[in-house]
């Protein structure tokens, strides 16, 4: 599989999940480096910033794979005396991002599964796969505890969540999205995902995931989310405001009627202040002091500018 | 069709809506005193009497058929001189029940439809007949408006709305559940039916209302629940908690995997803080004032205990 | 002066506030009688019913006239034996009327002083002579207090306000209506008039009402409405929405510059849930059971559909 | 023991209970009779309605003695043709008045024991033997719940709910009353009792019942008070407004050093936002449509201005 | 001009504006040098931290201003060698912090027009050329958009920002202050500038600033903040509080009579939670971020004490 | 007294206040040094390792102590050459942390000192060294304020606040921990101390301070909590959740009935949005904002993981 196919396969969804789209796009570049193998290190570092472009191009919002892209192109001129040196380069600082992630998921999972205690009911909504290793590892861990959750229509990913905590034999109960009320009365923990994190501290995930994450603040029940901290998106510092995709009408109504217009919004914009904290590879941090240890531990995220 | 068959259609969910079940359960009466016709007075009325405790039990919340057949039964003891004025009276009621619905159901829409106005977007949850006719006849009347709807899951029953409106070639954008926020953010009034009314004013209407109406409350959308004041349930003065209806789990999910428990709560109790008014024959009022109204020109409902 | 001249200055704001207009709309009645006293019972009986609905038109808002004149000219078929019987069956319900707005501005007066304590500070915002007589009777019976006032653009008739006070003595500090937040911080009691009541227990009052007894709710500082029961509009009963006066953009800025649109809003609808209770001439209730009590002494009102 | 020995011991303290004074209260009439009996008709009124006068006087706030009293004496210058009319028409209505308390009590039991269901957390502040005999009559009726309950200082009158339940075999969880956060978490109900109600529909009861139906709103527990309908009080229809009982100091702390002062308030007004229903004999209502039915019910309470 | 004059100015509010005052007052230190010129370089120290003082004292809340000063003369005694050199340090930081002011300002308008989308609705009070400069940016960007302000009494700038834009040809709507939610209920944006912010991530800005942005929050209508982060005042680290000035009552009300006060509050704090970022040079942030940050970036302002 | 009597004495609650725990533990340390000083350098640090384990599980939340362990036992091994130079560095660093905590508490009260204003009412609840100490020193100052305070059930610390203060002539009023309301209603500040800080911002702080901190936010009364920010828990960082300790059920209640059980929380957490400013050593600063500062200013706090 070579470049151009993985730059379709991110655009047409086969690649899902941040950090799955972040690894592949990352990986890609060998692709750039083999099929540039001859010629000269200016030219190989063109074509690698011209792909860049390509992967930057494939979707919207995807502030983990763009960091990580910037993350292995920087000051790649300082390594160009020859096509060996910057294709070492480049192949040490893929490595270093592939570790990166397996190591930051390993952290994630550890200090979330701290939060689960004996006896709690944890609310979740849609699928990450962050949150149900979260709750697996806490599950071996000896903790008891019931899940539930939100079948997230239209695509009814909360399913996903489902089917794979039931499997581990963890109590799973299951609601339809207006039903998040009952869901969460008696909860003790919301643990959800994250696709993007903006300078303000607002988490973009899952619409519904503001409306839900403002009846757990009413019943005093915990917002963690759980999320790589590469997720944070350093262009909203200067104004770029993350945007709230909308999808294919007909993943909501497969035939509808004429004069029905649908709009499915994929995303919600989560305020920080309904947020407790947010579960990354640095610690858990509210989502302000977040961005806060991002900008310590990696600065080069706000050098691009 | 015989008295069973619609004793067990009410049951089998075959005859559906507050108001048609109302219907139905009086016209089987009639069955009864055909069925019933050689015998005497007394007996027939014993008669009526069981058919209404088998009508009753067909459903665990129906206060608006309750009522009508409270309505018909009521003081039947005085008009037994003979069979025919036993059937004459009986029959007379019936015929009052059913002029009654008719002509509130024309009230109803009348007042709903003064309450939109040019420019307008209403928000609407579910599929309510009174809602739509609602919409329908303001249209009729040169409004000019959009509706914003969410699709209630399971049974989607928002698709129902959806379709009858664009019909009518009235402006509809159609929402899942959890995007309500965007569907009413900028809405000018919710529209809402309901399935039952406590004398503490709640009112039970499909699961989400009360999540939906909170939204409305913080954008300062007015809430408006449209329905005949026979749905107050009288019972509720003296402590009967109308009860929440949980359906079968494979409404949400046909095949859903062992361990994985579905709660399917088909209702929910909106406080009446949150309703701006309902609209009824009697005019529109406040929840509590309802009560009040309907003790008032109703006083038979409250003398039943 | 006659009639037309009373309509002419109705329309153009000569003649003020609720009860003012409600007192000389009905006794202009007294003109139409005179003008007419040579015709035929059921001739003056159709002249004055056009005199109602030439009144009835000089102002969207006056439900406060609007029932006076429903109340003079109810049932006057029955007293349409002579010219002379009509007469003075229409004098003594004009005298009636009088009668009534004197005795009820008394009994509000009464009930409002018994609110007001030693040592409170009082908000209020914009001019009501009903608050400010009872912010006077109250200072008349030996209470000491202090008030708060807002200046209430554009018209500022917050500085009548506090004209009217400070001739009394009582001490009162003035603010921008912005500032309305420091005025009510340390405040005990929120007192202002009102323009109409609907059937939900809304109240129309000055633009800015609402806003500030919002605040008011949140220090817990109690609201009261000081009100005749005969603004109370019944067309509200069924759909009719009290309209928002917008009123000359010159009242707010002379002579605006080309390309700036002036929204001069002169009310505000304030929620019942925000008002702790309306002081009527029934004696002081929530907007809701107000509603109510005038259904039971004021039948008449609601008998006009 | 003879009339004045009863004024006196409700001056003191000695008897307690808004229901149990006005008991008491009346019966204290049976005494003037005896200690008059040999007087004349007009002459034993004047010493009854003397007696009231110092009743009435024991206490600052006790509607229901006053509303009690009212009831006895009303009218009684119709009955007044010999001494023995006058007894007997006076000692019919005690009896009717002590009946009438008995049977309000067993209903308020049986509508409130009708809102606890199995597996629910009931909370509830200080000691009403109102809610304990529902608490006490869910348990006989089969009914397993759990009770927490606040202290209720100074007078730990939360200790005596504690025990009696307790005897029962309910089992109690004890908090302070700054915990009532934890107590009110995971509670399915609020059910405290009321001193007095306003036509405002607010609830005069135990300091801290405010606060505490804060948070059970917050948490969406319902709040219902449970109350005798005579505790509301008239008086407030005219503006008059249900002091807040100060006591002594030492009750909060002995030995208080100088320079301290301490503000020992005994209750607290709640809003009738923050109440899902008062259970009265007359059924369960809203705090305003209770006020409304009261006015129907026994509408010589407003008679007497 | 000398020195003497532009304490004055600043005095007398002929200069306005922090940045304005900030930008004169270091100018100012020119007149300070060249009156001094021929004084040995200690003397002149001694002349510059003189005239520091006395700008302090012209404005009571000005921490621009102090920043500039602090930042012009920080270290001064290192270079203090000859005359020359410190006249030649001095004008050198003097050019440093008015290019500093220049340069912010671009960035702010570019980050801040960035927010700004085609259909937004833009509420703003009050006049800030910040402020305004974005939305003219904006709109040559060719964004289309339109702008709701309130007129801020009692000095009446936001009629300021209405003819500024108007001229622009932006679409504005004008209202009173007390009009508020009728112009934020329909916006997509609050845009303010601010005078002062403290540690605890307080705005110090135009009264009715917290009042405005209350129910922006409410509407779930964004609230940035446009500011220079030199607003920052450094001494509410050590629990300095910015005090709120009360300004002139004839303000407010040129002629008012004996007896009424007049309380003029010029600015109001708002809370951190209800500003959504604020606009700086270094970027967007939440106001409690943006401390830390003006921390690393401008060390030196902590370093004063 | 040796190492184990202050073991004993800490484990006991002889010892009592998070920073008199942490002075008696790091000053045992001598003892330590003083018994094992004949040996070998490895061997006392293994002794010392030993003893601070000891310490550590004494209490399960003493964040101050551990930090103060931690810091005068980092990088030990570097000063290991002779047994001299070990005690010597030991005995510096003890002694510069006894220091530490000297000059803290000194900032502390200074620029919590500055908060308090001419006039002011300040709430506090429960007793806090530090708060009665801010309090002292403002009175000095010649600031001329009242104090409302609660008296802390179960084990009544406001009283002893309460008697400090009168001592000073400070005048205190005091109520019943239910009585919360009236005591905040017209306050102008709540100033507080706090048993430990999480790096979401959470304070640790004794029951009833998260309850009546929403109170005071309610009626925008800021929230001061004072305390040395080596109370901050670095563990939480990494999911640990800081235990609400419960304590005996006698404090409560001495002779509670058998059935009665008690649930005698003696902490709350309060959420960092409910804090307007956290006054420490370094200044003041939102809870998060002060997360920050910590990690810049005690770095090693973090590099023990």
């Amino acid at each position: 599989m070579g470049f151009k196919q993985i730059v379709l396969d991110i655009k047409s969804l086969k690649i899902q999940g941040a950090e799955n789209i972040a690894k592949e796009a990352v990986k890609s570049l060998t692709h750039v480096l083999e099929d540039n193998r001859k010629k000269e290190p200016a030219q190989i570092i063109k074509e690698l910033e011209k792909a860049k472009t390509q992967l930057f191009a494939t979707r919207a919002t995807e502030p983990c794979m763009r960091n990580s892209l910037n993350f292995v192109l920087a000051d790649i001129g300082l390594h160009s005396k020859t096509t060996q040196d910057l294709k070492t380069h480049v192949e040490s600082k893929i490595k270093n991002i592939l570790d990166f992630f397996q190591e930051s998921e390993e952290k994630i999972i550890e200090y979330g599964a701290q939060k689960i205690k004996d006896g709690m009911i944890i609310y979740t909504h849609c699928h990450s796969s962050t949150v149900t290793r979260i709750l697996k590892q806490a599950w071996k861990n000896g903790k008891h505890f019931e899940v539930h959750n939100t079948e997230t229509r239209p695509r009814l990913q909360g399913r996903i969540t489902a089917v794979e905590l039931a499997k581990e034999g963890i109590p799973v109960t299951h609601y339809v999205d207006s039903a998040a009320r009952f869901a969460l009365k008696k909860a003790d923990l919301m643990l959800i995902g994250a696709d993007a994190i903006t300078v303000e501290g607002k988490v973009i995930n899952k619409v519904g995931s503001e409306l839900f994450a403002e009846i757990a603040n009413k019943y005093d029940v915990p917002v963690y989310v759980c999320a790589n901290s590469w997720k944070f998106d350093p262009e909203t510092v200067f104004g770029f405001e993350e945007p709230i995709e909308k999808r294919y009408a007909s993943e909501v109504w497969k035939d509808a009627p004429r004069g029905v217009k649908i709009d499915n919004f994929a995303f919600e914009k989560m305020s920080p202040e309904l947020i407790t904290g947010v579960i990354t590879e640095l610690g858990i941090y509210k989502p302000q002091m977040l961005v806060d240890m991002i900008q310590k531990k990696y600065s080069w995220m706000f050098r691009i500018r």
